[in-house]
C-alpha cells in the first residue's frame, strides 16, 4: 500500500457525542484528543476541519453481489418471473447474452462503494460451469487495483448449484487456489437437493484450503433450520467456531419462538454469525434484535445491488442500516444501534478487519458526514463529506 | 391564488419515455408538443430546458400527520414502549411537556414536503381532550398560508380515542364546521372497544358535515376483517361509495387467501379505496399487487414523519414509492409503477385532486428531475431539480 500523507482531523463528532481531534500517521489513528485541549498542528501536516461533523469507522458491506450488479448500465426492464429458479436462469442467460464483463462492473461498484464510505467489503462471486472463473477473475483484478481505497474479500460462490452442477467443485477449488477468501454455500436442500453432500463439500474444501464458510440459506422455516443444524454440527466437527456465516437465514424468523431459541443456541455455541441484510417483502426474517440481545454475532450487507434479480439495493451502508431498522421496526435508539453496529463493527469482526474502529491504533478507514446525530444521519443520509481508506482521502465531498 | 407567469419547459421527459415541450398558462398544462417538432417560445414567457430530465406529477402524499412531527427539532431519544398505547400515551405527554407547536412544526414539513416534489397532502391532525383544538388550529392557519404551494386536506382525527375520551365528538365536530374535509376513526375495536358504536358516529358524522371518511385500521387478521366488514355496510347505507379510505388495513394480509379475497368483494363493491405505505416491520400487510390487480383503489402517505412514534419516515414521496416497492418484494417494472402509481394519481383521486396528471388541461403541478428513467429515480432519489404548483416554480435545485 502506497503510504498515505499524515493528517490531522480537527472537530470531529465521535458517536458517543465527544467532539475530537484525530491525528493520523502512517495510515493509522495515532492520537485522539479532546476538541476543547488546545494543541496544535505539526508543521508539514494536513490539517481538515470538519467543524463538528459526524465520524464514523469506515462502513462494511459483509455480503455483497458486486462481480454482477447492472449499475452504471442503461435501466433493465425486469420481467422476471417470480421463483428462485427462475431469477438464477434469468441472470445467467443475460449475462452470457449482454456479455456483463465482472471487471468492469465491479469496478464501478466499487467506487459507488467507496463514495458512499465502504471501506471493506465481501463479495459473493458467482462460479458455474458456463462462465467459469471468468467473474472470479474480473473481481481478482478490481481487488488488487483498488487495494489502496478498498479492502475486497472474495467468496467463491456456487450460484446455479454445486452438486447438481458437475464440474462447478472443481472451478471453486481453483477459485480457492488462486486467493479466494472464503467457500460459499447455498440453499443444500432446495438447489443441490442434497443437504448432507451439500455442507460436508463445502467445509471439505474449508478444511482443505484453510478458508472461513459462508452460507445463503433462503430455505424457510424447518427446512432452513435442519441446514441450519446441519451447519453447527460441521463446525463442532471441523473446529471451524468463529469462521461460518450464515447469510439470509430467513429460518430464523420462520418457526417457532422456542425452536429459535434452540437455534440460537447452536449459533452461541458454535461462535456461527447471521447475515442479514433487512430484507425485502414480507417473509419472515432474523429477529435480529432478538439475535444481537442473546449475543449472536450479525453482520449486513447490500446483497444484489441493481442486478437481474431486482433493481432495489444500492452500494450505501447508511441506507443498508436504515432498510434493517424499518424492516424489523426499529424506533427507539438502542434499537437503531444494532442497525448502524451490523453495517460497522459487526462486519468487521466476520470479515476479520484487524484493529477496526475509531481508537488509537486502528487503521484511518473513516467517514466523515454532515448532521447533528449519528443516528439521524442512517435517516437522512447525507453525501459523504469525507471518506478516508488507511488515512488516505478516497472521497470528498468537501 | 397569485397568477403564477406562463412559463415554458423544454426537453423534458414523460414517464412513457417521450421526449416533449410544455406550455403552461394560468397555471394549466396549455399545450404538450414532441421535442422534434419545431416551435418558439412566444415572447415574453419564461423558457426553462430540462434538457431530458424526467417528468413526473407533483406527488400526493394521501396519509401524513404533519402537526406532530419533530423534524427540524434536536433529536429525540427514542425509549418509547412496544405498544400501541404506549406510543399514544407517549406522544401525549410529550407534546404537552415540549409545547411542540402545530403549526411551526406543520410548516416546517410542508416546505420539507415541497422541496422533495409534494403538490398534494391530506393530513391527520390530532384532536382530543387535552389539546383541543389546538393542533388543527396550526394546520390550518398552515395551510391556508402555504395555499399557492401545496393543496393541504386535514382531517379531524381522534388519535388518543373517541368514545373512550368524553368530549372528543364535540371537538371533531367543531373541526368539521371550521372546514376540516374529512372525519377521521381509529381502531374502532381495540381502541374504543366498540366498533358499532365508533363507526355509526363516524359515518354519521360524514353524512351530517358531507364529508370523506378516512379509518385507521391497525388491527389484525380476523378482528381487522370485522371492522372492514363494518365500513362497508355503513358505506353501503349511507351511500358514501367513492368516499371512504381504510388506512394501513393490514388485516388484508393476515387472513388466510379466501377471506382476503372476500374482503377484495367488499372493497370493491363499495368503491373503498386502502392507504398501504410500505409499512416498518415484518407483520402482515395489505397485498398490495393482488389489490391493484383487483382494481381497488390504493394511495400511499409517509405516515407519521420523524415524531415520537418513530424516526424512519421522511417526507419524500419518492422515498415512499421505494419502501412500498421494498416492503412488497417489488422487482418487475410493471410492479414498481404499482408503487409509483400509489404515490401520484392513486392519491390524487383518493383526494379528489381535479384534473390531476400530465394532460393538457391539467393544473401545472409538476417535478422534473435527474436521471434515466422513471422507475429508477424511487430508488436513485436525486435532488428535485424543479417543483412546479400551478405553474409557479416553488423549489428549484437547477
Amino acid at each position: 500500500m502506497t503510504s498515505a500523507p499524515n493528517l490531522r482531523l480537527i472537530n470531529v463528532r465521535q458517536p458517543n457525542g465527544d467532539m475530537v481531534h484525530l491525528s493520523i500517521e502512517n495510515g493509522l489513528i495515532s492520537a485522539i484528543t479532546p476538541a476543547a485541549q488546545a494543541s496544535s498542528t505539526p508543521t508539514h501536516t494536513q490539517s481538515i476541519d470538519a467543524a463538528g461533523r459526524l465520524l464514523f469507522p469506515g462502513f462494511v458491506d459483509a455480503h455483497a453481489h458486486i462481480d454482477k450488479s447492472l449499475l452504471g448500465l442503461p435501466w433493465y426492464h425486469n420481467e422476471v418471473g417470480p421463483s428462485l429458479t427462475d431469477k438464477i436462469d434469468n441472470e445467467r442467460r443475460y449475462r452470457v447474452e449482454q456479455g456483463i464483463d465482472s471487471y468492469t462492473q465491479s469496478s464501478h461498484v466499487a467506487r459507488r462503494m467507496i463514495n458512499a464510505g465502504t471501506t471493506h467489503v465481501r463479495t459473493f462471486v458467482d462460479i458455474d460451469t458456463e462462465i467459469g472463473l471468468s467473474g472470479f477473475d474480473g473481481v481478482m483484478r478490481m481487488r488488487d487495483e483498488m487495494r489502496d481505497e478498498l479492502t475486497v474479500q472474495v467468496v467463491a460462490f456456487p450460484q446455479s448449484g454445486m452438486l447438481a452442477r458437475p464440474g462447478t467443485v472443481a472451478l471453486m477449488e481453483a477459485a480457492l487456489r488462486n486467493g479466494a477468501h472464503v467457500v460459499g454455500g447455498l440453499d443444500p436442500s432446495t438447489i443441490d437437493r442434497d443437504p448432507k453432500g451439500h455442507l460436508d463439500t463445502i467445509f471439505d474444501m474449508a478444511a482443505r484450503y484453510n478458508v472461513d464458510v459462508d452460507v445463503h440459506l433462503h430455505e424457510p422455516a424447518e427446512l432452513g433450520a435442519l441446514s441450519v443444524e446441519l451447519i453447527a454440527e460441521r463446525t463442532a466437527a471441523l473446529g471451524w467456531q468463529g469462521r461460518v456465516v450464515i447469510s439470509h437465514a430467513f429460518c430464523l424468523g420462520g418457526v417457532d419462538d422456542s425452536y429459535t431459541g434452540k437455534l440460537i443456541e447452536l449459533l452461541l455455541k458454535n461462535d456461527i454469525a447471521i447475515m442479514s441484510h433487512g430484507p425485502s417483502g414480507s417473509r419472515a426474517a432474523p429477529p435480529v434484535k432478538r439475535l444481537h440481545q442473546a449475543g449472536v454475532r450479525l453482520c449486513a450487507g447490500n446483497d444484489g445491488i441493481r442486478d437481474t434479480w431486482g433493481p432495489l439495493n444500492m452500494p450505501d451502508m447508511l441506507l443498508r442500516a436504515f432498510l434493517i431498522a424499518y424492516r424489523n421496526n426499529f424506533r427507539r435508539d438502542d434499537e437503531l444501534e444494532i442497525a448502524l453496529h451490523m453495517c460497522s463493527y459487526g462486519g468487521a469482526h466476520v470479515i476479520g478487519a484487524q484493529n477496526y474502529g475509531l481508537a488509537v491504533g486502528s487503521p484511518a478507514d473513516l467517514v466523515i458526514v454532515n448532521g447533528q446525530n449519528h443516528l439521524e444521519a442512517m435517516i437522512e443520509r447525507p453525501p459523504r463529506w469525507l471518506v478516508l481508506k488507511g488515512g488516505k482521502i478516497v472521497q470528498s465531498a468537501k
